[in-house]
């Protein structure tokens, strides 16, 4: 017993979204009561915790005798509304119980370990995914960052005050890449790749390239009673032929996803044709040249069946995260601690993503019984989360290095 | 000069649609805000005031020597998301408007005159469209009504609570009923029938038959990113489906109107396939035979586009009006004081029609020049406005009867 499952059983009441599963948008009540958590958990096991300017909090362990750069472990603690309840906090709690299990074992790594929290790992609250770990590497600008808006018209620069930070201070933070040298971060599975292999743990090979765009398309606002369907510009229809043809390039080319899991009709009454419907996409191939292919194709599709409907379309990308190969060192190192792990690649985006332009990284993904993830249906067996943060442990020491260890 | 477009004005501030043009949902405080403005108007003209148990505010003028029933004029002043200025408070404006121009005139009708503003006609926040004139009149029961609920979860009860009615008090009023008597609505026409026939000023002649039908469609819920396009159950898509075939269901039944204009994904994240879509229909046809039947089309077609998906749906009716031809004694006397007026069918729902179950009732139309309604682009020119309060007292005067003319 690990202590995994009990971390998280203390936070199984903290954001519980009305509609199943969880909502904890980063910045938000939830996410501070959830930061609470840690650290106070970290604060329990002697860590030193501070929260740098770009909002990650950290929490530092330096073994006697250590130096150098840190390793750090951790992932993050919002959620997509209607989460569930392993993606980001299992990576959490089970950085606390790497460093219990080495300090149980009188481990004695050579470099700090540290802890690292990321907020807004999602993306859920300012629509642009991995935002500390964007901010903290470079990866987006302060300026862009800060004039993101949330569904309510909140700027992140507001959020940032009202949660304490100085939105003047956020950014890219060399100091603090350089402290810490490289990143495992440790996560549920969202696929079924370790249910098919019959293994608990995996090591990360790679992160599928990823993005999200946003589609406007603009009709004519009406009543629904007095408008003759032949005088029609419906945004709505448009839309969802839109859908459609989406669905159907993602269909044609081999290993692509395309999701639109969001769309808001303008004004949005029962009575009211809408003016505008904005949806967003997302889509992911393994070759990013395919992704832009696809992007180009969707392009020409919406503008073609936004002008067939009498609208018209505009296709905007947030977001662009190319595919990511973790560090062959860090995986190497880990491939000899833990021998039966297989590699598996993942079409989820993750920090350990985002930091890999900036330093080392490398992924550990525990076991998914149900292989669905971004729901509540999302699942860690107790046995597997224990089985998860030793593997940590022993990832960590390998990568850190054993100071007692002559040959490292 | 009648007053009118000076009365508009005045309240063109109130409840502002940051997205364009208004969104006044009932009890709400621009709701609020408009019955004050209402309120002020009708005390300012020694109107006595009072509001009902079911939230309808009334402003009685007794003409000395006026007897029986009254005659009722009025509006709504709640408008749906993005709507115009016109569509409910020309109606309240210009019902205080006729007023003056009766007393000016020194017109002496021979029963009372009240204006009435019936709250939630547009049904934009509880879902059931002439909230108020469905309860006075028993067309919807205190239960169901003090049931429903806005998109924050609070229930009709808890909104009549906050805006000081009591709950309890809800429901069927006779008393009041008897003592109206009959109902003259003036409204912004809602097409462009007044454009084409170069005419002011119109005499409703029939309510086409509408409802309100909510579409839920069930999947699974799933990463966007490590769900393969072919281990899919996505509700977006099978909604997506239903949208184009209930446009294609209703452009094959002359003169049927169908149109979605409100879509709701669970949880709608951008990286989140929906496990939920929910979507509203309103479908309008002059036969409810005809009604009935593009319904069933479309709940067959829904659930054999979820199916397809692997999904589920339930089609579910939340309001039915049936098409209402106004009172045929009211429009003769209406015909005969505005013998220029020509009479017009209208594709929107009034509290008119809701009411005509109960007490006979009429409407009068004015111009719409851009023939767009719901939308900020609505439009009365200042003109137009005095003539359909000039219309306004005419009809008043023409259906009260004159207590010095012997004929009556």
């Amino acid at each position: 017993m690990t202590g995994v499952a009990r971390m998280l059983a203390e936070i199984a009441h903290i954001g519980a979204d009305p509609r199943g599963g969880y909502a904890r948008p980063g910045y938000g009540d939830a996410d501070r009561e959830l930061r609470e958590w840690f650290v106070g958990h970290a604060r329990a096991r002697g860590l030193d915790v501070h929260r740098d300017r770009n909002g990650i909090v950290w929490a530092w362990w330096h073994p006697p005798g250590s130096g150098g750069p840190a390793v750090v472990t951790g992932s993050h603690l919002d959620s997509v509304p209607g989460g569930g309840a392993y993606d980001g906090p299992l990576g959490v709690a089970s950085a606390l119980a790497a460093v219990d299990v080495m300090r149980a074992r009188g481990d004695t790594p050579a470099r700090p370990i540290a802890v690292g929290v990321f907020p807004e790992e999602e993306g859920s609250r300012f629509g642009l995914a991995c935002l500390g770990s964007r901010l903290v590497s470079g990866a987006v600008s302060p300026e862009r960052a800060l004039a993101l808006t949330d569904r309510e018209g909140d700027t992140f620069a507001d959020a940032l005050r009202r949660d304490g930070l100085d939105p003047r201070h956020v950014g890219r933070d060399d100091e603090m890449l350089d402290a810490i040298g490289c990143f495992v971060e440790l996560h549920v599975e969202q696929g079924r790749g370790l249910i098919d292999l019959g293994q608990p743990v995996a090591i990360g090979a790679s992160i599928l390239g990823h993005g999200r765009w946003r589609v406007t398309v603009d009709g004519q606002g009406n009543h629904a009673g007095t408008t003759l369907m032949g005088d029609r510009r419906d945004p709505m229809v448009a839309a969802a032929r839109a859908v459609l043809e989406i669905r159907d390039i993602a269909r044609g080319i081999p290993d692509a996803r395309a999701t639109v899991g969001r769309i808001e009709p303008v004004p949005g009454g029962t009575n009211v044709i809408a003016s505008r419907v904005s949806f967003w996409i997302d889509a992911r191939h393994p070759d990013d040249v395919v992704t832009a292919a696809l992007i180009a194709s969707v392009r020409d599709a919406v503008a073609r069946v936004a002008a067939a409907e009498g609208c018209t379309a505009t296709l905007q990308e947030e977001s662009l995260s190319p595919t990511v190969d973790f560090d062959r060192g860090l995986r190497d190192r880990m491939r000899a601690a833990l021998p039966d792990a297989p590699e598996l690649g993942t079409g989820a985006g993750h920090d350990a993503g985002v930091l890999a332009e900036r330093i080392p990284t490398a992924m550990l993904f525990v076991r998914n019984p149900t292989g669905i993830s971004h729901s509540p249906e999302e699942l860690v067996e107790d046995s597997d989360a224990d089985k998860g943060a030793v593997a940590l442990a022993d990832a960590l020491v390998a990568v850190a290095g054993d100071r007692t260890d002559a040959s490292v």
